[in-house]
């Protein structure tokens, strides 16, 4: 009995990471072999086939060129941008790159599969090709916003646990909004912030830490790894244009998309530096701010941002998200924590949740105010068949962010009592925050001072 | 009256840089409102529309699928080349990646409106697509141009004051070359970098600190400051090409830009690596002149670099631009300051103002060379209407330079002394160089040693 | 002859590196001004020509769209990838960075040249557009892979002359293995990885240092060093589907190619973090595993990536080279420096060398069992004229696998000679891995305590 409580509480990894890891990638690919196929654009032989039965189709009119790209911005924030914008705590850098890099590896393969089950079998094959990829990566994104509220407090094999419960919830409230009540969510406020933020924040919840404070010394930033951060969130800024009209239809949407959301962005910037200058006694700048609610704004326009939204819409929008952002870094984390209970080690609230809801009603709004007048067709697949309603599109996009919010927090609640049983290696509450429970640390720097490389003498012979 | 001084010079930001950032962001969204429009291929009606129209224009077609992919490139050029080239101060970390992105963000909309007025309404609206998006990063480069000769002796109260009539003047000037004179510079040797560059000279001129030195154990990097900068250096390096090739015509002119623009810094920077060990006495490299000449050549084919300057042009002027930077960063830069109390903390001079004339002058001579038999029509819009007079050409882009230089110096004597106003809480001369003014900055790294999170018996029990 | 003798020691660079880059880049000039000639594509005039010949040759034909965007990744993988990965030493970062970006900028031209001569002449002329960037940048990817195997051991100047030699056989042997035995090749498993790994093994083994362990201390990382080194892993594991299909036909090939070395990469990531806790006593991961075993799944799927490998074979082919890395960095890397004395500093065997055998194998038996029922025509470029034999196509993959090999051991063997003369300012045994004697390294930081920068006194004050 002792032996194993001693093993359950041990945060050796040696077994339980190789072994699930092992176990899954095992799994994915016998699904893979049995269920995934090349798309008509990826294939060889039905690229070829179709291009003969229609004298139109050209190479150049392969989605390859219309969303690669952008996939490949999207695929520059999952993993650099997610994984440094957490590289801000002092002794979690290698974890938060490196079970970054893991968990978004597992989950991408993982969401390819959810995702291909849930959103339209092909004679019981699921097909992938870049959109796919933009997808799974999108899903993936989900996961990492999760991570954020859990960050420096869970273990590797936690860490992949709870990425096969969320990406399997994450698929499941996707083709309840997209495909049953027909919503838009290109950007996916609702769909991947809202969802990932109220998951996330349900699992730390449960697994509340009531001793956490111990570690309190080591959950906070030094000079270095604050610039690595900015690292992270840089690029998560630069390319969130790429990443909300990634899946947009080809043509005005997704030009619009980007003009939209790059003007969204830099309203929220200045609107973040403001609020944080303000809130600080001595009007100083706090880098949590900046590195974390400067990003509202492209969560923000995540629905509406494909919609008529006007770059005007936009600004109005971004102001706002940076706004309520930086005032929840500042006033409701700190009461989250000690009141309910909530601790969220990367603010994902602030940067993820308020926004992401924010973006839903903006999203609602906008569609209920659409008219065929300023739209033709495009946007609103409905509008061409005479079905248009919009105040009924207002009303169902509504809905999808009720829908969304009970998932994410019924689905965090269960994944988190699960993430509770004592097996996964998680760290003792002395050791949150810290690299050296799971890697292994290189010692201090040596021969810093030029001197000890080589004395003066040593050093002027050698350039003689 | 002590009040009244105490608080000029005081460098708190509480109220002055909310107050401007939101007063700024305000302004914005009611001009934006009133006079800003989707263009034909960011519009949903009018895109569709068109189509309609011609049964040619298809999606593909969009300019969407032109210019993004460039569009990124030079947005990260923006905002993690500028920002992190100029981390290489020890303690200005924060303040080099930060002011960069609130000025630059500032900026990218105060130029839509400013590039959107002056290069042609469209009955009374300003029209924005990927291409306005492109400009006004242009332009917002212009600006980070000037901020590297003032890096870290300012506020970022001074700094958006200094955005608003630099972007303003840039336009202003932009549209006397581009519409006025009709000159070639897509990518921008004069409007952007001469520009930028004898503008922020002239504004540090004005704010010339006799005490600086009292600041001088701070204006100097350390080893990871350094390798923070190369990180700039290396994305302002690689994406160039995409920066000069950004706005050409589609097609050739695109294609040849970039190319001309890869081999131009790939010669620049051998003859920086060479210059740099050949100037110092024990043959060793200097990291400013890696950082910074190796863009060099970049600049110098700002011009011509669309022309049919042929591969073998672009490697000359690459290296003679690699040239003189690293020697103006040697011999220039202290004249300068000991003798035109120029303080330049980046040498912007060396990179963006020789480098910037070389590349007008480059490029008057390579428009009067023209011919017919070689371009047939496409760079040179008046090629096609038979009014080709190369030596005019050449005469008007020399004219253009001359343009550029006195406008960037007149504009920058007045924007300085507005500077210079004792309001905008800029850092005391014992205080440049430092971010702890204007941010909260964490304290040191606790814990790093090992055995200080856990004792060997606790690390092998917890593994075990 | 002492004299003499104490020259040929100093690692002094100030005469001998500007006079190689110097004269190097003179006669690349000089050969790009009688040689090189803009592509059709490129050309003002034979593009406008091209397009009034044939009504459907528009702009967005021009290979700049197809290429470019794959083009810019490949450039990032090249010189932040390559070079940030190197950075994880401790005093070697100006070094790994700085170097490769001068041999990188080099062996860029010099490829085209060689490439060019090659691969095909047009009227003794060699043509230059989009792709032959990125078959130049593949090359200089060659030369980076073997500096790796050298890294912290060699001088500047050593690593041009090494790129000089290195480049001019990698154009002979690709000639060989395209042209000659018609193999395919896109991702470069053999021409790239293949012959870059083993040509750097047999340099290193030839250049042998007996007391290297002089140095030992400075042979390793310290903790930002890891994270910087980590910019450049996430970056190449990024931008690895890129890399795979940026030469690859357009249309359904560029596209499956990306999408096979997407999901081959994010298996060999679980793989490589399942391997890296299971070899370590204490189940703890290690740094180096991560930064380069993950990236393994790219180069084992270089040759077959373009091939109708499926998802699953590219899982499986993925998850296999992430294996024998991490086990090759555990077992092997110890036994080839104590028994083969191949001093491998960034275990390149590990990454490139094993891998890269896996993939030409792979290529060899995916070559053998294609049939047309599966691939159209398309790939395999024989298949069209009926000459199709898949057998024969397996038979001469193999061959140029092992022509391959015979080329880089070689080849390595006598430019390991050429380099070992004294006269390059090769660092001593014990001042490998160390900035200082190629730069001028800044002194440790200053002030890094608030309190000296200012007194809370001063502090108060400046803000009140």
């Amino acid at each position: 009995m002792t032996d194993r409580l001693t093993m359950a509480e041990s945060t050796n990894m040696r077994l339980r990471l190789p072994l699930l890891c092992i176990i899954l990638e095992v799994i994915l690919i016998i699904l893979f072999g049995a269920l995934v196929e090349y798309n008509d654009d990826t294939h060889a032989k039905l690229w070829n086939a179709n291009k003969s039965h229609s004298a139109t189709r050209d190479d150049y009119e392969n989605e390859f060129y219309y969303r690669y790209p952008s996939f490949q911005d999207v695929h520059v924030m999952i993993f650099v941008g997610f994984g440094f914008l957490m590289t801000f705590l002092q002794r979690y850098g290698f974890s938060s790159v490196g079970f970054n890099f893991l968990i978004a590896a597992f989950s991408l393969q993982w969401a390819t599969l959810m995702q291909g089950f849930f959103h339209g079998m092909h004679h019981g094959k699921i097909h992938v090709g870049v959109t796919s990829m933009i997808n799974a990566d999108f899903c993936t994104g989900s996961v990492l916003i999760s991570f954020g509220a859990v960050l420096g407090k869970t273990s590797p094999v936690q860490l992949l646990v709870m990425a096969i419960f969320e990406v399997t919830l994450f698929a499941v409230n996707e083709f309840i909004l997209l495909s049953m009540l027909g919503a838009n969510d290109a950007g996916g406020s609702m769909t991947i912030h809202t969802f990932g933020a109220y998951f996330g924040l349900m699992v730390t919840r449960v697994l509340y830490r009531p001793n956490l404070d111990k570690s309190k010394h080591r959950n906070s930033s030094v000079y270095h790894s604050d610039l690595f951060a900015m690292i992270g969130t840089i690029y998560l800024w630069m390319f969130w244009p790429s990443f909300n009209s990634a899946i947009t239809n080809y043509g005005d949407p997704q030009h619009r998309t980007a003009l939209n959301t790059y003007y969204s962005l830099a309203a929220c910037t200045l609107a973040t530096f403001a609020f944080s200058a303000l809130v600080n006694p001595e009007g100083k700048l706090d880098m949590v701010h900046i590195q974390n609610a400067a990003l509202a704004g492209g969560v923000a326009v995540g629905t509406a941002g494909e919609m008529m939204l006007t770059p005007f819409g936009s600004m109005i929008v971004g102001f706002l998200a940076g706004t309520i952002s930086v005032l929840g870094y500042k006033y409701l984390t700190p009461v989250l924590e000690s009141k309910l209970k909530i601790q969220d080690t990367c603010g994902i609230h602030n940067l993820h949740g308020m926004p992401g809801v924010l973006g839903a009603v903006v999203g609602a709004v906008t569609s209920a105010l659409a008219s065929p007048g300023v739209y033709g067709d495009g946007v609103f697949a409905d509008a061409e068949t005479g079905k248009w309603n919009p105040q009924s599109r207002g009303g169902f996009q509504a809905i999808s962010l009720a829908v969304t919010l009970g998932m994410a927090l019924f689905g965090g609640l269960v994944t988190g009592f699960i993430l509770k049983l004592p097996i996964y290696g998680a760290p003792p509450d002395t050791h949150c925050f810290e690299d050296g429970l799971y890697w292994e640390v290189p010692g201090e720097e040596e021969g810093h001072e030029l001197n000890e490389v080589a004395t003066p003498n040593e050093m002027e012979k050698l350039n003689s």
